[in-house]
């Protein structure tokens, strides 16, 4: 067929042209060409990864007259693959499909190897699909009595015939199945590899799909993406409570139990082991695999977290100086950290950046990338601790500020976790002080009349994270909580609600009724609120002074809390900084963005791993300007003109209400664990 | 101190020279010339490896005229490092040592890092001394509150500032407790560091010692040698039955296990494993440290040992075309193999060749180095199946061909291990044919008046592998048995111990006595030692006939089999080709002499890996010629002039005998073994 005659072949979207000989198989024209052109069979029409369209019409811009005869029709290969999967109309497999004439040749994102994997809204920017793990078919010579040579060799000759892949390492554990694999799969199989460089599956006969694990260890939650990683679609995501919490509802208490039971760190260890592996079964189960499919995992977690999932006593990040064991990135195998998914398979866990600055925080640097951008970006992310970034394309600050448990809602004397029955939403009438709310579960207002019999099976039980911030800050709208926080109980006489509870006031937003008990704000709240309030303040404003600004360009909240408080109350208490309001956005759960970046894309990595060298890390602890920022920030800020204008905000419809897709999902995720939101 | 003045210091025997300003330590200066200078505490007089010698007197050649006032007096760090170890006259810490004027300084042997290891008579080459594994003390900064990098970050920086050590990766098993050693040694630590790239192991404090082990798994016997990585000094060793002997006296017979016993494989790996734990603990004891202080291991074993210690089921090298799973060396975690050694230590098994010559011939090739010499050697390892490698530095063959379990005596009516009693060496009188022997456990020969008194206690029990070819050799040249290997019956005239056996005769060499019964060869057993013999010269012929020689220069014996048997008798039954007498030799253990190398001299590894995949393999089983050669190899060769001269030979006194001491230490290890040398 290959004769003297040549073609001109151009791909689109790259651009490459080459001629080639008549009879070229267009997945070899691209190849050669060094355009990006997914195979895992190697060419032999059974993947279907390197589909491509012929683009017909006459190309000025390329010298070309395409036509679809121009290549050889459809074939006995294409039909084979049709009957097991369908294929678009004008689709070709171009393994199978030769040059007969000048083309141009589109090649579909779904065909690339490295493409763009679009992210959610909240999400800052699409992914690079990378992965490390690449699928290969090959077929491996039979041994014979005259070539000695082990079947290994013989498979990484097989890989570097037909995949140019060299120097490529075996473990001892694929080597136990490698035999049997080769024999089973008649002398047919794919292999995983993993960075170009070390074989870690080896499977019999033709595989299609790789898959991956990226989880979020926080110390309420535990959540997991799995990912397809050839195509870098989640296919399946669950949360579930970390078992850690019955030795410490918080991180400094579970550190207390390792310190007070000597070897209670490796109960812990076992303990987050053990819901990692529920974890990933749950997310097998949902696609219908097998745990043991899952080739790759990426960890994030506060640095307490990241130390009891390795192993590590976290006794040291417990008091001063807060010494990590590293601060590096680490690859390990799963079977060193008892992670049952595939036998050889590999993890990634995103490196700490300081004691108080986790791998979790890394990966918000990562989903984010804040140094991307000439804009000054304030990264938060709320929790027992405020992990906050500050930076640009110059510099990149961060440091964890002591907020306490509160926006937790483990202060909170009717504070409990986003369930049915759970007030979210809340709005006080500045005349009248009468509130009205929205719980969970329930799209009614509740002074709305349905609202007693659609709520009849929950009833009102308490007050979620997001329903805390949103009742202080409306009553401070109202006027019912003062500037230094106090409830002003002279305004007993205009509203009941407004009760004495002896020295201090509290108010109460719901009376108790049939089955529900009374539910109030106490003075106690409020302090404790202002208290984490003004830590996360200071932290933030700390960053801010050593970088020399007075502004930021742009608000990012990340996490649970982030994604559920409504961005103008938290400024209008003065949680985070003055910022023009549409500047202010929920990053969804950035860290496990972070996570499933790393598990897609094996050069973010390398990236991560630069940025958090780069980034300075201040200790609030030995910082005197942070008590200062501290006790300023104690008081809610007076409604100064910009907040005026906030307050015709607040008092709009919900519709301005930041509660994206993400969010909503975090709340689906949350809602599975008992105690994710508040707990009392 | 230092000041303009500089003096001259000549480093012997390096010859490596060069000026330094007055008050350099003699360390120092030795290092910024690269000269070989052992240390481990990095120049604190600790470790006391640093130990030289000045050399007084006029040296013309050099120029310098060198005194011992041209170094500082001995100082207080060489006083109490005196305290703790003696230190030979004359000797000098050079860390502690200061250059005041020219001086001539010699460093000893003991104190460079890279030297030779003396080896025993029987063995080859001394051993480079290159340890994988070398140990650091170094200081590491304290954590502050102002630095919060990770405690490992600043471990790497110390390795660096005081060794010049970089990018060294670290397991997740060292973080584990890294934190703690460093504060339990006040931020002095050691650091085991793995082929100057991988941080396997911290202590707190000063540490000296370093210890590897090298493992011969062998189908009856396990060999362990227990080294210190520093000296490259054996400290201890062991020698174990191999437990799989319960699933089958010989490989073929443990490959049908599996076969037979879907799984067994599981169980042999779980037996090795065992075992190879019990003689680490054995040797560890030996000299007063845990299993868990050895950093470093390496194996050597044949195909199907090699197999189920790794857990590869070893079912494909049970069948054509005896496909190996790897003919690549392989570098693993001793917990992947569950060898409780250090928790972080490596292993290293050297490359099997091929489906039938396995890492311990790669140990042999290693020990015995033929492809250092113009002179062709004839390496041959007997067992069940004999390992043959032929060549020299241009070229190397090897084949493995059937020699059957004759020469271990599973096939000799009177065979038994070599235990005392056994008969072990014999002479029959030519004019008499009548027999004297001695057995182990006694130095009288059976015709001495006191050998009845000597022996009463054992009993003549048996014959042991090296009696059986010394009788053998011995009736043959008495005539007692023919060239075609027939027992004359018709001398049974002459001589009563010649009997009938019905068709075939027999020939008694001890007779029944007190609780003795009779010892008798049979037609069987020389039949079964001839056919073993064929193999084994078939073999040899084949690989000689492949390389075009009719001569060998040099043939070494290796194995239990080798270290026992007299050549000279090999050589009468044509086991072995012609080669002059002295060009014979026993090889000792040389696939565990192998096995130690590798664990002593890291550059040794990758010599063994290249050399195996230079060696031609032939696979007796496809070679036509291999079954003519056998077939011409089932007689006794006639004898030609030289073993008429080899005649006078045998009937000298025993000192010709071939037993070197490394022959007696296997002999040693064999006894502790019941089943090492032969079993009925």
């Amino acid at each position: 067929m290959v004769g003297a005659k040549e073609a001109l072949v151009v791909f689109t979207p790259s651009g490459r042209r080459g001629r080639f000989p008549v009879g070229t198989p267009v997945l070899q024209a691209a190849r050669s060409l060094g355009v990006d052109i997914d195979s895992v069979c190697g060419g032999r029409g059974i993947c279907g990864r390197c589909q491509v369209t012929v683009a017909v019409g006459e190309f000025a811009k390329h010298g070309v007259k395409s036509r679809a005869e121009n290549l050889t029709p459809f074939g006995a290969v294409e039909e084979e693959y049709c009957k097991t999967q369908p294929m678009d109309a004008g689709r070709r497999l171009s393994c199978s499909t030769q040059v007969l004439g000048d083309v141009v040749i589109d090649v579909p994102s779904g065909s690339q190897v490295h493409r763009q994997v679009v992210r959610k809204a909240a999400e800052a920017h699409d992914i690079e699909l990378d992965p490390v793990i690449r699928l290969h078919f090959v077929e491996v010579q039979e041994p014979d009595m005259h070539d000695p040579s082990g079947d290994l060799r013989r498979l990484e000759d097989a890989l570097e015939f037909e995949w140019r892949l060299t120097n490529l390492a075996c473990d001892v554990r694929v080597l136990q199945h490698l035999q049997q694999a080769l024999r089973e799969g008649g002398w047919k199989v794919t292999v995983a590899v993993h960075g170009e460089s070390q074989i870690i599956a080896v499977w019999p006969g033709f595989r299609e799909h790789a898959y991956g694990i990226a989880i979020d260890v926080g110390s309420t939650t535990i959540a997991a993406h799995l990912c397809n990683l050839a195509t870098g679609d989640v296919v399946a995501a669950a949360g579930i409570m970390n078992p850690q919490i019955r030795f410490g509802e918080d991180l400094m208490s579970r550190v207390s139990y390792v310190m007070m039971n000597p070897g209670g760190e490796k109960e812990m260890t076992d303990a987050v082991r053990g819901a990692i592996n529920e974890l990933a079964t749950d997310v097998a189960q949902q696609v219908g695999i097998p745990a043991t499919d899952i080739l790759e995992a990426t960890f994030v977690g506060n640095p307490i977290m990241h130390h009891l999932l390795l192993g590590i006593n976290p006794i040291e990040l417990g008091g001063a100086p807060f010494a990590l064991a590293t601060d590096r990135a680490i690859t390990l195998w799963a079977v060193e950290i008892d992670f049952h998914i595939h036998r050889n398979a590999r993890i990634y866990v995103l490196p700490c950046i300081a004691g108080h600055v986790g791998a979790d925080t890394a990966g918000v640097v990562l989903a984010e990338r804040p140094d991307l951008s000439e804009e000054v970006t304030l990264l938060v992310d709320v929790g027992t601790n405020a992990e906050i970034v500050l930076g640009n394309n110059k510099r990149l600050l961060a440091c964890s500020s002591p907020t306490g448990p509160a926006f937790e809602g483990a202060q909170i004397s009717c504070g409990q976790r986003a369930a049915p029955g759970a007030i979210e939403r809340v709005r006080v009438d500045v005349a009248t002080l009468e509130p009205r709310f929205k719980v969970i579960g329930c799209d009614l207002w509740s002074d709305d009349p349905a609202f007693a019999a659609a709520t009849a099976a929950t009833g009102v039980t308490g007050i979620c994270g997001s329903g805390i911030i949103e009742i202080l800050a409306e009553l401070y709208l109202a006027g019912v909580i003062r500037h230094d926080g106090v409830i002003k109980g002279e305004l007993a006489a205009r509203n009941p609600r407004i009760q004495s509870d002896g020295r201090t006031f509290s108010y109460e937003i719901c009376k108790a009724g049939v089955g529900t008990s009374s539910i109030k704000v106490t003075q106690n709240d409020v302090r404790a609120i202002q208290l984490g309030k003004a830590a996360l303040y200071a932290g933030v404003r700390l960053l801010m002074e050593r970088m020399g600004i007075e502004k930021v360009d742009r608000i990012r909240l990340a996490g649970a809390f982030g994604s559920h408080i409504d961005v103008k109350y938290a400024m209008v208490l003065g949680m985070i900084p003055d910022c023009a309001l549409d500047h202010v956005s929920s990053a969804g759960n950035a860290a496990g963005t972070g996570a499933r970046i790393a598990l897609l894309d094996q050069r973010s990595r390398r990236e991560i791993e630069q940025l958090v060298r780069r980034v300075e890390k201040i200790e609030t602890a030995v910082e005197p300007r942070f008590q200062e920022f501290f006790v300023e920030a104690m008081a809610i800020p007076h409604l100064t003109a910009p907040f005026q204008r906030l307050r015709e905000a607040v008092t709009l419809p919900e519709r301005t209400v930041i509660h994206n897709e993400s969010s909503a999902r975090s709340r689906r995720a949350a809602r599975r664990d008992p105690k994710a939101d508040i707990a009392p």
